[in-house]
């Protein structure tokens, strides 16, 4: 069934975005993962393609279009052309990153970031997670006393997307003792004394991405960096929850279409017994499944991208999205592995790296056992 | 997230619909369970309400109206009344038999049909399969002959819907020996010497719904009962199938969001070690995944029937919607069982009835497996 | 594989029960559905058979072997003769009840009913289950008063297998208010007066099954009926709990493999498109699927089995045989309806009602869940 | 449940083995893995401990013990000390090669091998599969030409564990134009002029596996190097394949067991909200799921062992095991990881190498889908 989610104008668009795609990073895309990490020049290319500042209003840089289906686009093409991963981190610069420094701010802290973070020379991160803490924001224990008109930062925070490129990092500090009234979001910028980057972690994939540990150690941030007031980073933190979980079902669900559209290709290539497997009833039947799961999964979750655009997409609604679309992406692309046979297990194959990148989904940006829970409590069972 | 099909038009419908169940159909529901049929009354009461003639045109009685709307609400509010089979029958004479007579019809036919299919003075009936055939339409062989201005017709049939209350049957025969250019289609009315009802068929549920197999010995019918040309009946059964798919799978999802809204009933009232069950973690976690399975089909479903209404929903669309609708049919029913313990085996909850009433969805108007092979097909594998 | 089972004394056994099976039960089983309720004689049939009394000591009537494999045989020919619900009574009274005869009961007790209960005269049943209790034992709140040289009962049972049938009850009643020290278990005889059978439950299967409820007013009951001390029911019960566990999950492994023979007899004979539809691949490959999830079971079963004979079956074990099997057999006999299409639905074919009757080993003698939470609580996770 | 596999003899030789393994392989583990290959010194070490060689007779060298156990104890420690893959390849030397050389082979051609194979100081290997062949073994076209008291051979073959170490490589070759008749096995060793490795492949995970191409420009070989009859090939390549895959299927459960064990310790450890994450309801019933899988697998597949010494198992037997513990194992691993959370996706953490490294039990040695295919074929369905 035709999706009814885009406009001519996100078509003209997602032309551009293919281009680009194609031209950028494909051709550059194995000796990133190499690397374990993209160049800076990706953001800036992607800046000046506009990109990175959809969102962000005409005065500071940007498109000043609050339609979250252009970043639908960018995720969309990085899973048909394979290089998902090295368009993780820009994307979340744009959908998860971005809100901060546009809902937070003041008009001061806009102008001084959103203009680079449009154009793609101040790279963003947020960093929430602690070793041990998991998705307990309670239990954070970074934390940032005031001394003067600076904070001092002590801590660490790790599985930080973008952790090595960040220009700008969102780190959630404890700044009082209540676990929720005691949280607030300071803005670390790159070269701040006391602020290093710790270990890239080796990841089972997303091999052009860096994930990195953060090391704060007395780190002095001027106050002028608090984003939101102080005490209310909870509230910043679970504002844009929502975003982030739709941008994550995105993904995921367009990594499944593209590793079913390779597959159905390899089925009707690859011969066994002189015809095209394809043709036997078990794979045909297997495809029209998936086939099948895929379009329910795009149809419900096109809805929920139009209700955020909307203003109207609930945590709720988010985190079914969330796990709904993740879980499908893990079923999905592990059936097109074991279509491809033992050519699914070699890296050269984009099934197999797919199948190492999308494991994560159901890990991060909380977990399905979250998404769940968050679902179960709405429901009020007692 | 909230549903976008209905307008106000359809909720004002919908109220009337509701009234209609509880009044009409509720208080009499156990009796027409034990006579394992509804009465004729039951017809007359739904065409008076406007429920059987909203796609008739208004000159043969009808609302003129072609949206699929109004026929959802008739089973939605079926499903939530608990009382399904009783209007399976009427749903199948307004969604699945009407079409025929609308779309194959000459004038005069519908000048003499259509008023009391829209008054529930006639009751419908299709009947494609016999007994050994299954989906295999070209393994029919019910025979009708030519004989002066009498098709003659000998043969069986079974499964048949409304099989004991149908006043005007159309009935698959074959008219030739190609396998799909010699069938046709033939209305078989009530009272026609030759055609009798086979037994009553007993069933694992849909209690209230008389299924029968029919049998045709010498039955002498006016070749101006023939409906379309001769020889075209496989196109006419075809092109009535993408509805009547979607039909079932609307009963499917419909009889699904009842189960889960009982269940959450249930959960927060029964109470074990002191505490409502709901409040277990296990609980909680297994509805927040039911919830998210329906609503993500729900609005899969409703966008099927917006392109049902365009006159744009495919076959391979419709295959998807039904096996997809009806397996979760099935999961949910039965994982909402489980939640209810022993008792949700017993028969007095609407839980272990709609568990049985169930099973069956994913059986007929085409299996699960049919489903998956005509999608299959369409992807063109080999 | 071959199973190791069972020794010639066995399979001599299991020729006399299947004998007797198929000319004193499959004739008469349609009749008993009707009555919802098997005949006394069939409890004298099988004493004579020899199969209640197997564990029952020599001196009292019985063979004197302790050996559960005899109890097995019982359960499987009635499954492979579509019988299943007929023998779940004496299965009940030969598997569940008679250990509580045989291990809480004074050489007197022993003398009073062992030989009525091995030779059928004296029908037994246990009675746990209170209406709104479910599992939770603590939560017994029918009452046991000491008046003298009897006990005053006052409460209700629910959900009680044999509960028409039953001359001797094992009742759960709360002799003290600690939640498992206040537990006894008096056994309650036929004519009691107070005692009163309540409803006999309409069930979704298992219709040649008398469930009913129990109801106590003021009945008076001999403190010679005392088995095992006051105080120490909760002991009683659960010590028994993990062979009632391995019988329903023999009976359900059992019916699981009946389901499957049924089936694959089904689709050879079957054809479409004029062939039989097993040569279909998804249909092959579907049956494939369950012959090794059978095999693999049956093999971990009859360990148990052995383990059980050794009294080296834990309650942990137990509770993984029964969940596992019976979760099994859910899904063979679920899957083995939609091989049969339309057939599956009509009550005349066995695998429909086998359907109907499995729906509840998931339920009865501890749910799923239940059976999860004590394996988790043993692998002593925090 | 206790497993009966073992005897006294096999719990010492594990102890032996256990002691290899952390002091030989697990130190050195993470070198290998970044080489990507085992070091010949690794097989000399198994050859002294005497794990390659216990089939092996004792004229030539080895044990003469014809008992699996012995090889499933190898793969159980490797699976529970992380390091499966680097005994990966002489399992295969010891489970699936070995059997080449003692059954096909004359009295010289034992004289010639075996001690090396038993000592490990040749590594063996089998090349059937070819690039685009799959598991079609009749679609095998490397060819030997008889010239002389040579064989001339000409082809590549694919996915070839032990690729790059090995010194003698079974081949399967085409003598003749019989799909089936027309195979023989050739060993060609080391060094032989027109034998080339080609690249070693680039995989998911068995990064410490050498997984190699192998290439023959007119390799010649001299005929007394064929095994087996010239043109029994195909049956030579089929009498072995039940154990190979009893062998994976002894490695994939073992895995899944490694992992539950290193789960278990983790959700212990690990703490959210101030209590370990085990305590949590579903987190403990998930693992309990995991146990139950685990334990009715295991005990199945011991059954398989022991009919395996007896000579007993069925190709239909073993495509049971392999299918069915190999599908757990991937089960079973994926949702060890995910009770990892983020750690789970680490590299550092066995877990998610292990997740790696499972995904191709359900490729290799056949797939899950040929193994349904065989056992489908034996219910003979039409």
């Amino acid at each position: 069934m035709k999706r009814v989610l885009f406009d001519d104008e996100h078509e003209a668009y997602r032309e551009s975005v293919r281009a680009f795609v194609d031209r950028e990073v494909v051709p550059h895309y194995p000796d990133w993962e190499r690397d374990g990490i993209v160049p800076r020049g990706l953001f800036k290319g992607l800046g000046e393609l506009g990109a990175l500042g959809i969102a962000v209003p005409e005065e500071f840089g940007g498109a000043g279009i609050a339609d979250f289906r252009y970043n639908v686009i960018l995720q969309e093409e990085a899973a048909r052309a394979a290089v998902s991963p090295a368009l993780l981190g820009p994307a979340l610069h744009a959908d998860v990153c971005l809100p901060y420094f546009l809902d937070l701010t003041t008009e001061e802290q806009k102008a001084r970031w959103l203009p680079g973070i449009a154009s793609g020379d101040l790279i963003t991160a947020v960093a929430m997670t602690e070793p041990g803490t998991g998705s307990d924001l309670s239990g954070i224990r970074t934390k940032a006393v005031r001394d003067g008109d600076h904070y001092v930062i002590d801590g660490a925070k790790t599985f930080i997307t973008n952790g090595i490129n960040a220009d700008l990092v969102v780190v959630a500090v404890r700044t009082g003792e209540h676990p929720h009234r005691g949280l607030s979001l300071i803005v670390v910028e790159r070269d701040t004394p006391g602020f290093e980057r710790g270990r890239k972690l080796e990841k089972v994939g997303l091999h052009a991405q860096d994930t990195a540990e953060l090391v704060f150690t007395g780190a002095r941030v001027p106050v002028a960096n608090l984003i939101g007031e102080e005490g209310e980073g909870f509230f910043g933190l679970t504002r844009n929850l929502p975003q982030e979980r739709i941008s994550v079902a995105v993904s995921g669900l367009a990594q499944a279409t593209a590793a079913f559209d390779w597959t159905v290709a390899y089925v009707r290539e690859r011969k066994a017994f002189g015809k095209p497997i394809g043709a036997q009833q078990v794979i045909k039947h297997r495809l029209a499944e998936l086939a099948t799961e895929i379009e329910v999964a795009q149809h419900y979750l096109d809805r929920c991208i139009l209700a955020l655009n909307a203003g109207e997409l609930t945590a709720v609604d988010a985190a079914k999205a969330k796990w709904w679309c993740t879980e499908l992406q893990g079923r999905v692309v592990d059936a097109c592995v074991q279509l491809h046979g033992g050519y699914g297990y070699m890296l050269e194959y984009p099934i197999a790296r797919a199948w190492q990148d999308s494991r994560v989904t159901r890990i991060y940006a909380g977990t399905t056992e979250i998404m769940k829970e968050i679902i179960g409590r709405s429901l009020d069972l007692g």
